[in-house]
C-alpha cells in the first residue's frame, strides 16, 4: 500500500461519481427530460426465463450511469430470480401485479421470446404499463413481443438481423427496417441485435438528457460508440425466408 | 398468427443454437482446449457488492454462449443476492467456502473494488482458486484487486482508463501497460474498462477455442469487435497522479 498514491484515486473517483450525476444538467431547452430534471423517473426492465443478458445488461450499464434522475427497476411475471439464456440467474424486485409505474420500459431479446409470444398476461402487462409511459424499447428479438402486443402499430421498427423474420412476421402494420443498428420511432425505440441496444440506450439518454452526458458515459465504458442508427454492418446477416412452395 | 411463416425463424433458431454449441469444433492442434474438447470446464465469475453490471455481463454472454463445453457459474463471499453499482441485484450461486473448482475465473470492477482491495477473504479466494486455474481474468478496476491479491506479479497488465493508477499502485513487480485494450499475460487476462471486457472474452474464446467460434459470437450479438489488443482509444483518459510535493 502506498498511501499517497491511492489517495488520489479515490478521490478522483469519488469526486467523479458525484459530478457525472450532478453536473452534467442538460443544454438550455434541448433534451426532452428539462422540464423534468428535479423529477426522478423509472426505467422498468423486462425479465423473462431465457432473456439475452447482454440485451438487459447494456442498456442498464448506460441508463444506470444517469444518475440519480433515473431509477432501475426489474420485473417478471413474478418477483424472484429469473434464468438467463446463458444460465445466471437476475432478481425481479416486482412481479407484474405490484409494478410501480414506469416512465421507460426495456423488453429484452433470447431464446426465451419464443415462449413468451404466446404468454398473454406479459403481453397485456406491456400494453397496460405501455399506455402511461413516455418511451417502450426493445433489444434484439425483445421487438417480436413488442410487436405481437400490438405496441408497434403503425410505426418503424428493427430487430436483431440473423432472426429478422421471427419478428418482422409479428404485428400487423409494423414498417420493419432492416438496415438500423437502431430505429427511434418516438415513443418506442427498437434496436437490432444484443449489443446495438447499448448504441440505442446511448441514443435515448442523449435525447432524454443530453449529448454531453451521453458521450460521457459511453467514454466511461470505453465503449467504441456507434452513433449513426441508420449504418448497419449486420445487416447482412438477414436471412429471406424460403417462399412457400403450392402443394403439388 | 402466420404459422407458416413463423416455422421457418424458429427452426433456423434452434438449429443454429444446436450448430453453435456443436459444430464450431477448433481447427486441430491450434485452439488450446483441443485436448478438452469432450470435458466441460467451468468459468466461475465473481460477484461483490457495487460491481459494475458491464464487467461481468459483457463476459458473461460472451463466454455464456460458448457451449456445453464451458459452464458459468457465479461465486460472492456467500451465496444469494449481490447488489451491483448500477442497482440491479444478481445471484451468486455459491460461495466462497463451497465454490467448485474453476478452469477460469473473471473478477469485475466497479465502485466496489475500492472496498474489496481490502477483503482478505476475497484475496485470499482468489490466490486459492488461481493456483489451479487456467487464466485469471479481469475487467477494468478489477485488475487492482488481481494485483493487490499478488497475481499479477512478474507479469504485463492493464487496468481501465480513468482511473488507471488505482490498479497501477497496487502489486510489486507488475509491468502496467497504458495503451491495451487488454493484456494476454498467459496464465493472466486484464482487460481496459468495462466495455473492453467483451474484447478480451472474445480473444480468450479464440485462444481457447478457435478463430471460429470467437467470430460466430461477435457476430452472432453485433458486435464492433475490437480485435488488436494493443489499439486503444481510450488510453487518452488516463490522468497521470499529481507528484508529491515536498512539505514546506
Amino acid at each position: 500500500m502506498r498511501p499517497v498514491n491511492l489517495r488520489w484515486p479515490l478521490i478522483a473517483a469519488f469526486v467523479s461519481c458525484l459530478l457525472r450525476n450532478v453536473s452534467t444538467a442538460a443544454e438550455p431547452g434541448r433534451p426532452e427530460n428539462d422540464a423534468a430534471q428535479g423529477e426522478t423517473q423509472t426505467l422498468g426492465i423486462v425479465l423473462y426465463p431465457g432473456f439475452e443478458l447482454l440485451d438487459v445488461y447494456g442498456p442498464a450499464e448506460v441508463f444506470g450511469n444517469v444518475g440519480k434522475r433515473l431509477k432501475l427497476v426489474t420485473v417478471a411475471e413474478g418477483a424472484g430470480l429469473v434464468k438467463s439464456a446463458q444460465g445466471p440467474r437476475s432478481e425481479a424486485e416486482f412481479g407484474f401485479d405490484d409494478c410501480p409505474p414506469l416512465d421507460l420500459i426495456l423488453v429484452p431479446g433470447g431464446f426465451g421470446t419464443l415462449a413468451q409470444l404466446n404468454n398473454a398476461r406479459l403481453l397485456d402487462f406491456l400494453r397496460s404499463k405501455a399506455a402511461t409511459a413516455k418511451i417502450v424499447m426493445s433489444v434484439c428479438s425483445g421487438s417480436a413481443i413488442l410487436a405481437k402486443a400490438g405496441l408497434l402499430e403503425g410505426r418503424q421498427a428493427t430487430s436483431n438481423k440473423q432472426y429478422f423474420y421471427l419478428a418482422a412476421n409479428q404485428g400487423k402494420d409494423v414498417e420493419w427496417v432492416k438496415q438500423a443498428r437502431w430505429v427511434d420511432a418516438g415513443d418506442r425505440v427498437t434496436s437490432s441485435g444484443v449489443s446495438a441496444g447499448i448504441d440505442m440506450s446511448l441514443a435515448v439518454v442523449e435525447r432524454l438528457y443530453g449529448a454531453e452526458l451521453a458521450q460521457g458515459i459511453s467514454d466511461g465504458i470505453e465503449h467504441n460508440r456507434h452513433a449513426d442508427s441508420t449504418s448497419d454492418p449486420f445487416a447482412k446477416f438477414i436471412k429471406e425466408p424460403t417462399p412457400k412452395q403450392p402443394k403439388p
